[in-house]
């Protein structure tokens, strides 16, 4: 069984208006240095093992996960206990 | 000049349609291997250097990035050079 966490960002270059909100409305409430905010996800996947995880999970990615047009992503993999 | 990257995740135990739905779509796709999907936000700042930073970015994540009530949060900081 392996965790893998995937972080999806958007490529630089790429706008995020999402991010400027976030900026100015810590600026509003006060926090005068931030200077720039942007935002991304994660996704947790609980796998089990499998022979080419790698490759496979670069295939969830780019088939599902990310868009490779606008975002990179990088990825762990640790072991994992079920809870 | 710091950059900090807040990472997001809902607790334990509150339901994530949205993973839910990646995880059926992954078993579609022909990844069975895929028993759960978890997803959660992250936010780059890039702050100005300021005293108590550390106290200030709790402050911002219990204000505005997260919802204290549903979500977890941790936070990682590192020098930045502005690009």
């Amino acid at each position: 069984m392996k965790k893998v966490t995937i972080h999806i960002t958007l490529k630089q270059g790429v706008l995020d208006p999402q991010g400027q909100a976030i900026q100015t409305s810590l600026n509003n409430l006060g926090f005068a240095e931030v200077e720039e905010v942007r935002t991304g996800k994660s996704i947790e996947l609980l796998l089990e093992n499998r022979e080419n995880m790698d490759s496979r999970i670069t295939e969830m990615c780019d088939k599902l996960l990310a868009n490779p047009v606008i975002e990179d992503y990088r990825f762990e993999v640790e072991e994992a206990v079920r809870t």
